[in-house]
């Protein structure tokens, strides 16, 4: 493929680290089955993203060709219309959102230059948190914090079955782009293991791995089932093992440390977003995965890829 | 003007990024007229945050001389005696506000030195929104969360008029010292207009943007009317235009862009804080600006000034 | 005392900036005396704590030989099982807890070295607040936010007594390790002592002048008698007189400053943190420390230890 689509491709593929543009079409495939308005709003957030960087200048060939300028956009459409509903005032939103994203995308990227940290999905949280949490104040917006409880709202209990597990893990890889559905994270699954089959097998384990660290600690049984403590183990175990740190046995336990950071720590961050009406988003990915790449230096057994 | 008069005059006028004594001047004289209290509490915190970074020895020539090492405590003056009232007790805390926030300006400056960053009025948000976050802890400072209710508690609903409209934007330019009146909104933009007649267009379109924005978005009348959409608006739009980013047609764009990033950020920080009775106060601005300026070296297309 | 028992104690003394490892047997018996659960737990961590970063490579001679790569772990333990309880979930927790706190104190390490600043008991902090505040999503954690009431809630007023001072004053130094009796902040001072007499001097007044500074604002007597307003104040007096600013006239006055910063920041930070479940531990301490150290090279006055 040659062209605006492959860039844009890339930018949804991108959402999990990779520059390849039929992971993005197995991506936007899912998102689509997952519901037109995630699919559409998606797009436009990506588009919305990649473009502004472009006019205002970013390099082509490291940043925009590559479809890092996309990802935070993508997740801006979807998170905005899943919270916010399909309206014309989200599609203002999304628009503003992706272009402020994009300039808080470069603003990090010089910021965490010095640390060789990526910006990672961080503009995506903070544009959706902060928009989602001043929402209630405009009339034309939201009249009560957005909503989407979560599944163990209508039914409670911790007792998690064998559905529970095996759905839960498909759903975590699914819900890195917020769909719940099994057969949705199979998709995501299979755009994964296009970009390389030890990708699908980290993606997999890892959710797996937070499902567990949930179902330990005593999590609600139908929130596992959806996938919501899998999702951040996903993204910081492919971050972890193999995209920016060496894959190496040591590295591997190094990951799995930081994939069980990402799930416990994803109650934490809900219960303080919640007071206030935010969501659990990306955040403990985010804040885990800078935590461990940025230590790296200080272990003489790990080294950055 | 020589002595050390001048220095206090310009620390009032940094406020607004000015080094001028009589745009100081002028905005001193429009505290009074919004009220002694706010004249006085603001001198005090002047000279005192003056006073502490000289007698630490911070360069006199590079940042006492120009006002630089004063403005934050003018605002924590002005934001202290608005939320605690006139008291013993407040002149205390304004005070010892004041010598922190001189101690906090110098952390900011080393700490944002490798992005070339300014710490503009972070050091007064810090300051104001700890006291009176914390004030309800102590029986001698306050008894419950400290007040200021917007004007819209009194006068709901989102049907702005022309009133509205032209004194809202007058007051936006009042509200970056935390004055609701139009006219002392008209003073402060004689004293932008002293120190050059474009500052003071881009402080008057700043905040009628700010205002659009809120409108847009569906906010309360009222408080479009008293200013609280504009301020961080005014702010931003003179950073980012002309005094930190060289002024050209597309930073002109950028700029506008942050102008309406500041105003709708206003509403997710007030839900933010309002949780623990802290203020919006300049936080929009401050992270909004940050945000915008650390990005600039990303884009070609936009130069440091 | 060789091999790998002074290395353990040494991480004890370093919640305090000090690697003897006398200072540290003096405190792991205050802890004892404290109760068998607190030096049972704050060994747990520092063991793991310790070995965790160990085996990840951590420089030997630098950090691990010196017990810098132990207290967070010490104070992670403590923490969690005053919060937590004394259950086999708690142990698991402090394990993962220690671990993640020595990956966070490497990531803190390498983010502020280019400032010179110390991780401090920032790592602690995060972790606990974490885990805390994340703790009620979990059914097999705690059904409901961690308590530890203040003890003003059963003996609420702000009229001060002698018994108030001087037991406060003894239980400041102890609240370090969140030891509420006086006779165990007496071991504590034992123990400083043991390391230096100055020490103890310095943490006793650090200890008094917090108390006044609570008491000044009108905080309630029983929160002044148990320590609340002092710990972090012992820990900011120490840190900002002769441990990291070369002890001066200047530098007194400075860390005096920093002393009753501290002591009043307590107050917002656990008005901050309550609304969510959190606690105020030494997050007072990190922040204050930070700033005032951080700001030091702008100072001509004050230098670097």
């Amino acid at each position: 493929m040659s062209g605006g689509l492959p860039v844009i491709l890339k930018g949804v593929a991108q959402v999990i680290f990779q520059a390849n543009p039929w992971t993005g079409l197995a991506f936007l495939i899912a998102l689509f089955v997952g519901g037109w308005r995630f699919g559409l709003f998606g797009l436009l957030g990506t588009v919305v993203a990649t473009l502004t960087a472009y006019l205002l200048g970013v390099s082509w060939a490291d940043r925009v060709a590559l479809g890092l300028e996309g990802f935070s956009g993508t997740l801006t459409g979807i998170g905005l219309v899943l919270y916010l509903d399909a309206r014309w005032i989200t599609v203002l939103l999304v628009v503003f959102g992706a272009v402020a994203g994009s300039v808080l995308t470069s603003a990090l990227n010089v910021l965490l230059k010095p640390y060789g940290l990526p910006a990672s999905t961080a503009p995506f949280c903070v544009i959706t948190t902060v928009m989602v949490v001043g929402g209630p104040a405009f009339g034309r917006v939201w009249n009560r914090h957005a909503g989407a409880a979560p599944p163990s709202v209508k039914a409670p209990g911790i007792e998690m079955d064998w559905t529970h597990l095996w759905q839960g893990t498909l759903s975590g890889v699914g819900q890195v782009m917020f769909q719940g559905q099994w057969y949705v994270g199979l998709i995501f699954l299979v755009g994964l293991v296009i970009a390389g089959w030890r990708l699908g097998l980290v993606a997999l384990m890892s959710s797996l791995a937070g499902l567990l660290t949930g179902w330990l600690l005593g999590a609600q049984a139908a929130d596992l089932g959806a996938g919501l403590y899998g999702y951040n183990s996903v993204l910081t175990g492919i971050a972890l093992f193999g995209t920016f740190v060496v894959a190496t046995p040591v590295s591997a336990v190094y990951a799995l440390i930081g994939v069980v950071a990402a799930a416990g720590f994803t109650a934490g961050v809900g219960n303080l977003l919640t007071v206030t009406g935010g969501h659990t988003l990306t955040w403990p990915f985010v804040l885990v995965t800078w935590a461990f790449l940025a230590a790296v230096p200080m272990f003489s057994r790990l080294e950055y890829a």
